[in-house]
């Protein structure tokens, strides 16, 4: 049996290999767009512009799409200048490109939520990768249960949405509320606003993962754009994508 | 400005308390199957055997349908007696009724998998829930990563399903495996499945929230009801259910 | 100096010898309720029926007055077989003296808020303690912003009182909504109900903490005492108490 | 029944949003000075200058006060410079107008402590708050507990407030020691000051909420702006505001 | 360099076995009332009855003292049965030999302060254990600061002893109060005595670390052994103990 | 691409699906003795009886060895009882075929330390693990530093060792200092033995991740298992075993 | 009784009120030499230099004697110009007078040992409050346990001293290893030298609250002055200080 | 007894001296390299220039190497113009001599993974240091289970390898998935690389210390030189080294 296995092995690796790419301080996933319906995206924290140099021509060149995310402002403006189609977003700090993505799912929408003004970086993030990824995003700002009124004023907006991501920090109870207010799926996408107990988003994440209301999703604390990529995916459910 | 607030909430207030109930300990709120697609779930931790006794009956005659999640065995025995048409399944800890839920939305299919089988009784609990929410569920056990080609033998039905469930605890990895092979949404369900620093599921819920596989979604920690009625909800989504 | 310090010292001790009593295991303080309005509240936990034999009669024959918090049923009963004029509240767990409490503190009325039937036992200690110390009170359950129609319902009672003790687990977002829609002092009462990153109310009381609401108070994890303590307080401030 | 609903939703939409204005980026909730006593009170740290350029006039021009909280001290005086009605207090780093808040609520009076010199930052939040929302308000420094005699001399201006804030950090003995000493309401502020264990407040806070001393309540870590405004409410009820 | 080294580990290993015993699942050290001033003591939880009988008789025909600190009741009585001059204290825990202690350093006195009833197991654990080791030991309850007169009373007493151990559960701030006011060493030993964030003596032992009253000393929660064992550890040196 | 790598998935799936077996609520991995060099090793806590029961004659008859690990003791008899060739260890809580295994790996030795009577269960594990995996195993107990000179005693079976693992709770000063002494791979296996602060582990794992001695590896909190089972990967390297 | 308190009040505060010095932002506590046998020590982290400059003559002229701990070093230097004779000690971080101290406390003596280089400002911390306060002092660097022989090199000096203080960071053996091999009080001074899980101190800390030496007395993390303190309220006790 | 062991530690302290140097604020330990098998590591994060220009020659100039971890880019300069002939590689943050390591230990060969590009210079670390312990070193970027196809690849170098050290940060897959398909020892290296809950690398630790994979083994986070210590180590135990 040792020998079948080393040889399906090889079969594997060689078509494994195809897909792949080593440009030495990387192995690029070029087999990430047929397994996840997006190619790979990069994340840029901690990543020196040289590496971004390298990276960059290659994956657009493959797919067409550029998404790096948490970018420090500097080495995107340099990078930029070398690729002036790719478009800064300083508030959710993404590099990308098409600079305006079409929308190629018609079907459903989602809703974007954010608690606070300083909710908004996390929250365009989020609305950012899922008109990447096809999808139809809005964005409404403002919208924390400290003022319940600005909420409720909303409903029909919500019941709109066919998936909703509540960005929230502090203590986020936000998420809770809506997921309470309608049956779409509510994805929480809580963050590291506050301060003393809260800073650095543990509350606001406790608050979602320990919501009462039924069906409440989570993602990491911050990460906006691992929402916007659960949003996009069920929209793709929705529009059929297999 | 004041007088027409108070009365708008006398007006909201009225309407508001046709969809309530009040008996003594507790509010019942018949508005939530209208809201949220379900009745009122009891989450059956804490409460007495005399409190479900006079919760049933009228959650069961406006709706037929009950479902109490985290049950203890011996009350769930003693409240089958007094209605024999109530379901107890031991595994998930819930008693429910219908026993047999019916198939209501036809698009789409809900995978549960379990890493291991100290796994299973979350993710029967999520199965549960979503097949009384009306939904296509099937379950997979032992799919923990410690064994990969357990998993890849499973790639074709993990490309069928529409929303996978995927319960683990340890360090679970297999929410983030999954998710890094397919495109659809995967809500990680992590189990309190452990010990040492792995006790209580937090290593788990850990590992999930930072997955470097994008869009994975996550529950609170053997909260297998929330991930069942999220699933269900997606579900729905595909469904065009408003 | 030191001569006088010294002097003053035996002064002061004489005087605070007068108000206490050593009965061994135990020195009780009989100026606490000169101090702070109401006798040494017994804290049952972890004390054994013998000793808390010696404390009662002690205590009751200098006051009138009795509260024995967090007591064991079965050490609760034996004393009450001793002390029949004692009542014991076993959903608050409290044993105490008089039976009614009366009403002393006519101005201003305590509200008591529930989230769930499971967060009863730790609102009634608030409430019985609120009452004890001479208060109006009023227990609402199942407010949780869950079905958020059955708190808004209640509006009009919310505007009528004067202190508010919101009693939440899991995720706590009743207090902070609560504190969101009214200009009365609130207090977050965040119990220990809930399960996974929820158990133990950590993350109820982090939400409370971290409310965007102006103005919302905290106490530790279950503490209904302190909160009714609190409450009062302020009822007392309001009627000029010194 | 659901088409009465949605009428009423949007009866009580076109109510909420005549309250609100919506500046694009942030939603101004005008109703809040109505509900909570107060107009909208600006979290300053993580938003720009050019968002608060925006907000400032609006708040400004409807409730004639103004409170921005957490300023950096660059941006507070770029900001004084265009209003140079506005006062800036380097101290407890806060903007507000009126410069010398007016005394509107004569009963009762409410005394800040904080325990060293390095609290005095959080402990003059406090006081600033509850003055600008027209209370009588005193500080004294350095009561802290290692100097006991400290605070004994005090205890005539204890017994004569009305509600007393008590800010520290490092181990916070302050609250709970006062708190014992007096039968009015205690307001524990936690301060971040400490390093080691002692580092962002969390010894503080846990000595709050676990002080023996009945009827203690507390606030998040450096919250004075919270621990002020839960003050003046006390203070309002003891004017039967309503 | 290497046979040396080879030779003198010999020479150290053969005296070091002159002061061991191996009797298979444990090497009892004879060799620590030399180094230590007290022989081994044996922590008594997670020991079985079976190895508790076969390492009593050894340590104690050796040097003539026994303490077995943290044990279980049930083994207690069992093993006093085979040894009726061990004392066992139930309070304490403990089990040991001699049953009445001699006071052998006559310079010097620790007084153990225990803040309430629920503290005295582990204060008495501290004061018999500094006991055995020859110290003149006294010990006073209920000096907890939510009545501050009891402890102001006993200041003679605190200003007399040579160390001080101050017992104290939830905020603990008695241990920080104690060494305020006086210029001895002050041991604080906070215990698991408390509920909510106070559970388990964290909230206790933090207290202790972050004092601001200079020159306090900790040991871990409930360890009143190694509190008695320390003063114990400062009479000798009083006591000139080389 | 998309049919090669299907076609590639299915021959995978069929190979993969020969090693597999499913039992309903478990697949059993038969593969895993190829690719890891023993079978699969069950986890016996939250298993069932009836569950043991299926899994055990299954993986009997395919590789002649069985490893239950964490086991409870009632249930670990009533399976004796059925296979009475299963030999029970009460101290390692472990289940086992062969009875005594035997060496199959000539070259190198596995040293087990464990530094208090208390660890002793987990080393056993650990030693018992190891030798079933086919290597030499050794125990010592009683090697914490508190007795330096015990394990300075050992110096030379140190150093005739080829791995040591070394067994400590409290503070586990113990793997700290062994790796200090010899040049050999050395596995910290901290333990839960301990109260306080020391409870559950945590202080002890955090000393042996931190140890300033090079090269000493770690793993979880009483996983004598996996202890045993890197120590035994290690003598299969030595062994030349591919 | 209550007038008799308040005159009572009145008597103390007078006198308390001789020992206090109300420069605006502080209260300074001039009584603390009395009672604690050293002037108020200055904790300088978050001080500004206009604080500082306004306490030092203050403290000075009443004492005599300055100590000022955790200061920056450019307030440090400012302050130096204005005094001259202030010695600034830049490793410990200390602003003091007398620049050398005179040894008061003629028997006994401190030995301050750090487990590396990076232990030494914590360490010298130590030394200088210890002989500030009078006491005789040594300090012993690199002591750490992965080179256990430098250590035992040391053992006579270890014996000589009467108070031991071992600064140690990372996983902080060193207090455990010395704690067991002398009969001296050892005060461990956990530092936050470390990475990773030791960043910050708290597994030092952890080690020494755990140690299995008995007797071991810890300080919070980086508190060298404490230590310090602690170490010469024990040589006072030896010399009889009252 | 205590003449001998007084003479016998003499004798011990002297030779133990011969092997030690004493350079004021450090004692630098000569003997490592006998006992551990390479002199005397420096942790580089902390030392001043002054210090480490004083440590350098002296190490060097006895043992022929240097290895210096975690310093700082500016410092390393600086020590490099005096010292040319150190290497200075800035990815690893380690300064070095010889600047080509030789491999002295043919048998066995060391597979490092890196999870991603943001974890190289941790695993970079680990590669420098067992190759200046004379090992074999190779490493493998980019291997993550986000694309898993990468990882299955390279299983034939997986199987070639004699031990596998797998660095990776966020959800630390890595380590498990590939623990689970060899039967190599494989050594976890937790990278501090993630943000919100995944930041300073706690949730890959506790991944790699809970994996289901048997056998696997960990490190502290980012702990790069001790990973590749003791994969030397075992490199070394294959060669036979004593």
């Amino acid at each position: 049996m040792k020998k079948k296995r080393v040889s399906l092995y090889n079969f594997w690796r060689e078509l494994a290999l195809l897909t792949q790419e080593n440009i030495g301080f990387a192995t690029l996933d070029h087999g990430r767009e047929i397994r996840k319906g997006f190619p790979e995206v990069v994340f840029g924290e901690g990543k020196t512009l040289a590496q971004l140099e390298k990276i960059i021509p290659r994956l657009w060149s493959r797919s067409g799409k550029i998404l790096i995310t948490r970018l420090d402002g500097v080495i995107a403006l340099a990078l930029q200048k070398r690729h002036p189609k790719l478009k800064w977003n300083p508030t959710a700090r993404c590099l990308h490109f098409p600079a305006r993505p079409e929308i190629q799912y018609r079907r459903g929408q989602i809703l974007v939520l954010a608690a606070g003004t300083v909710d908004l970086p996390v929250a365009e993030e989020a609305a950012l990768t899922a008109a990447l990824l096809g999808c139809r995003v809005k964005i409404l700002a403002d919208m924390g249960v400290a003022g319940l009124s600005r909420l409720l004023a909303r409903l029909p907006e919500l019941q709109r949405a066919t998936v909703i991501i509540a960005a929230a920090g502090m203590e986020a109870a936000l998420p809770g509320v809506v997921a309470g207010l309608v049956k779409k799926p509510v994805i929480a996408l809580p963050t590291s606003v506050g301060y003393g107990t809260g800073a650095k988003g543990y509350a606001a994440l406790l608050a979602t993962l320990n919501s009462c209301s039924p069906g409440l999703l989570s993602v990491n604390i911050d990460n906006g754009f691992g929402a916007g990529y659960a949003a996009a995916q069920i929209i793709w459910a929705v529009n059929g994508v297999k």
